[in-house]
């Protein structure tokens, strides 16, 4: 039967500039509750480690609540909407996002994090030294909280991605009445971002999950790209 | 440890109108291998099994790949986009989906599925009769798959809820550093439809799934509307 279970990693403690995230990983996951990991098995790393980890703090005023919008624009290479202290963003990497991913929360008091500058390398590097640590190949995702046009509240998405599709192509695939679908393109990376995301929380402070029962088709080389629809498509920005 | 569990449920047939969808799910959860049910499971139902049952079917021409974009119109309280053969709809719910949701796939040939009327009520039915019949109290999503500006792939989200947050607001929670959070409203019931996408699959016919170990906080009454943005809110409408 299809089964995927999905857990929070326990005991990964305060990340720091220089920290190796990957070898961090390794050891929490090395032998149980974490683990043992296993073929197969999707680690999501939450942004904001990846983000201390490979130094990406900028110091701001603690006192002044909007002393990082400066960064925000810094950060962007476009504004898509500003209304009030809200504004929404195109990075670099085309993700459009609030404050162009720059972010307090979770940041030790004094400091903003901002987006790695290449997760897809950040998901490739942890998902390199699990497979030499432990010996087995999984798929990372570097996941961010994003907000959506349209709907309330915030999902958790995929902002890197190494040894997993990004999005699967079920054009062509026969559906259960044996009729040819037209087009599902389906975010898998989003979709197991958003699994895992549910086993983490957002006060909890667990910023790695493992999503384990993922079908084997899915593991492939690929890039958050995938997930990046070009401007020409995009009917709404 | 935080472990969350989802599987596709077996042996769900075709479904036809005025099929009782509560009894159909409460029989092929009762025992192994996809029950029994506990409470505070969720269950995740596909809106086209929901449509079936309650009839919301409308023959259309099968040799005219466009016959519905007529229905496309009906169903639409405002067209939010147009580009060639691709409508991006308001529906009467409030949604902003392609082709108003009406659809072709895992539909009879000659058929198309038009949206239910009242998704929240096809829920609570479903859960009431679990209830019933089984004794547990489960949380019920109707998901339905849509697209996104911006990022390429589609997921699953909710488009009814019963006894499951629709949107989970974790404002004035302390983050892990105990600093205060500003703002975060998490879509939980978006964020378990993509999870019980991941094991139903689209061309695999598996219309249900079982999802355990959820937060028991998130378990309440509910409405989809809490997903859906006002349009005073949004900045892409």
């Amino acid at each position: 039967m299809n089964r995927m279970t999905a857990w929070g990693v326990d005991g990964i403690g305060e990340i720091r500039p220089g920290d190796q995230l990957g070898d961090i990983i390794a050891d929490a996951c090395a032998a149980p509750p974490n683990g043992p990991l296993e073929n197969g098995d999707v680690l999501v790393v939450t942004q904001k480690i990846v983000s201390k980890a490979e130094g990406r703090l900028v110091e701001v005023n603690a006192d002044d609540p909007l002393s990082h919008k400066q960064l925000v624009e810094e950060e962007a290479t476009r504004i898509v909407r500003r209304r009030g202290d809200l504004i929404i963003t195109e990075t670099r990497h085309g993700f459009i996002c609030a404050n162009s991913g720059v972010d307090l929360s979770n940041v030790e008091r004094g400091y903003a994090a901002l987006l790695p500058l290449d997760s897809d390398r950040s998901a490739r590097r942890i998902r390199d030294i699990v497979k030499a640590r432990l010996g087995v190949s999984v798929g990372v995702i570097v996941s961010d909280t994003f907000g959506r046009p349209w709907r309330k509240g915030l999902t958790d998405v995929a902002i890197g991605v190494a040894g997993i599709a990004g999005v699967v192509d079920l054009r062509g695939t026969p559906d259960s009445l044996g009729r040819i679908m037209q087009v599902t393109e389906v975010a898998v990376a989003d979709e197991v971002a958003s699994a895992a995301e549910l086993v983490m929380g957002k006060s909890s402070g667990i910023p790695v999950a493992v999503v384990r029962g993922l079908d084997p088709e899915w593991f492939r080389e690929s890039a958050v790209q995938e997930l990046v629809r070009p401007p020409q498509e995009d009917l709404f920005r």
